[in-house]
């Protein structure tokens, strides 16, 4: 492709206006996610009848995530994005025809795979703005607190999967074992590195122009997101990750204090440990 | 009765001082609910002597749960309650009465009709004082934010329902599969009508004197606390709440859909719903 | 010993720098703490190395506790303690050492006696500086608050007991059935003491100069630690809240009223509580 029109197009993408067919994208694939983590046996439907407004909440809490989230770890007001009223009716429109359209049309629409495809993409440009935005607006509060940074970019991008306790506990369900700290799934780990990312640029550290990093970051999101859709690769960081816990989490002391002691009860154990990682792989849902 | 007469009492009223009658009403009934809330085998006496500390605290919690949510929730300290240690030694007294009066007397007398009644009628009215207060501080920090306002306002008014399932984990009690979104009480309910009315009345939507409107919402607050006590009418908005729910959250739908595929599974689990309904409005608790 | 030694000595202890050494003790505490805290089925080093993020935000989490916990009452931004980029990273490598030295030789030698008691000391040097610095910085933010400027000095001194529902929900695990409330250790009411003291100090009612108090404290903690680890004497007001529920909370009431209405279950009653707040006296752990 042409250089020029190559930048000329991450130009355009790094302008995009998000509102409102980036942002109702996101709120389509929030509320089905909520629809979807309802227990099944009952099915999802019943629940939104006989609660809709646990139902409404709960979705309005994951669309809103990261912001309320963020805004409560920043010591800023939590019920922000409530102020703003365009987002909060799109998002309430959203929900109500995700759950009450008539023969549930719109829900069979939104999982038909092309619309799938397409909401997928227009949700993921979406976080890689808000990551970027997470992160400037945080750089201009602490400027050289980087960790915070890096973690307010991270919880704008990903927001929705460290909000699921409290999400569910909306709904009357209660599931401790499980968070997002204890399995990051995809999106946390991505939104973590596109935070770096932004973060070294504005540093200085990159010397790539503003309009490609972003247009890479976009890339990046869309790219994976595709591939875990279509070719069902879920985790494309874990053997990067498995290489590293090996080396530096204890793997190869493990290893070496397994051969010294010869405990052949550790065996079984490291091998328990491998099952479990790779189950909790596979337990593992998409954001 | 004499408009005159009537409107000097309505003006008494949106004056009257909530400090001491009205509050120590509040803090009574809240710390009744507590000791209601206690496991009922052992006696809510013997956890009040075993856990004292964690007894006050979770009275506290409920006494100022309004504040202390609002607060968190407006990004302001959320401590602030404490600072007024008029109100704090106040409720600690009611506390201390309600829990250990010789030959728990004051419990005792608390709950005796006529004095039941006359406390409900002063805590209605200091819920009427809160939601005003709410609203109209809320509607000073955020002027055009009218979800913040009613949602501030419903949390000034019935808070402690909100509170609750971090009140019982204080008490080491968790109950997740229930929480006041999930099946919301009359009092919330009301709470969000009267700070829709005081939200309207602000915006000049609503052209009758402010003491009017004020003593109006402290008329509905008190009506409906002494049908509910005397009539053992929990929730008045209930057919209101299902015929909104049948023609809007899906109901007609459900039912046209139901007619077109003729599934006899479905009958069964809509009955189901309706029991369901029936049995949550009897588990509704008194605020 | 001479006065005036002894006063310089104390002056120097006032003085004293926090990092990096005291920090540190308090860092490998907390650590370790957390470590004991995990399955010891599978181990603790088990979980360590399937959930290596878990871990670290878990052990960070109760490191910075008493931050986290005031800065959100306080409404201040909860992130600050990761704004210090100095601490996060000795932390950081406490925790790495902690749970991944080669043959958990860290661990080890931080368990062995000597070392044990030294880092006690230096941890119970350092307790005493936050209360001081958590009263100090309170009283300037609301200078007549006693309550909230001994509840956030309490939270400064003690607050990994106070985070540790909500560390161990970080870990998957949720024991909603204890919290410091119910069961409060001997650290929390030492540091609920010594911001009393402090605050009597900072209102002119101790006419004792700043060194010999702040010293006190000191040594009121490493009397008390130093008794625990050595004695096993775990909890020295137990008797005098014994001696105070006996008489303040109920006691007498209840057996005045056991007296005249001859209630034979009560009796039973009274001993199950009696053996229970012993069971539970056992059951508190080191902080």
């Amino acid at each position: 492709m042409d250089p020029k029109t190559f930048m000329d197009i991450a130009t355009v993408v790094t302008k995009l206006k998000m509102y409102p067919y980036f942002d109702i994208a996101h709120y389509v694939l929030m509320c089905c996610s909520v629809r979807e983590d309802m227990p099944q046996v009952t099915g999802p439907l019943a629940f939104s009848r006989k609660h809709p407004l646990s139902c409404w909440f709960s979705c309005m809490l994951i669309c809103f995530a990261g912001s309320f989230i963020a805004n409560l770890l920043l010591g800023e007001p939590c019920l922000t994005p409530f102020k703003d009223h365009k987002s909060l009716i799109t998002a309430t429109v959203v929900w109500y025809l995700i759950f009450y359209s008539p023969f549930d049309i719109v829900y069979k629409i939104v999982k038909f795979l092309p619309f799938k495809i397409v909401l997928a993409m227009l949700k993921e440009t979406q976080r890689a703005h808000k990551v970027y935005h997470g992160v400037i607006h945080t750089a201009k509060l602490y400027p050289n607190a980087y960790v915070i940074i890096v973690m307010i970019g991270t919880i704008k991008g990903a927001g929705s999967g460290m909000m699921k306790n409290v999400d569910r506990l909306v709904r009357g369900i209660w599931v401790p074992t499980t968070n997002e700290l204890l399995q990051p799934t995809f999106y946390t780990k991505a939104s973590a590195v596109a935070s770096l990312v932004f973060l070294l640029e504005r540093q200085g550290l990159i010397s790539v122009p503003h309009p490609l990093v972003y247009f890479g970051v976009v890339i990046f999101f869309i790219y994976f997101k595709l591939s875990s859709i279509i070719l069902g690769i879920h985790d494309p960081f874990g053997p990067f990750e498995n290489l590293f816990c090996a080396i530096f989490m204890g793997g190869i002391w493990d290893a070496m204090r397994r051969a010294v002691t010869k405990e052949p009860k550790k065996e079984e154990e490291s091998k328990d440990m491998r099952n479990d990682v790779i189950k909790s792989k596979e337990d593992k849902k998409r954001d």
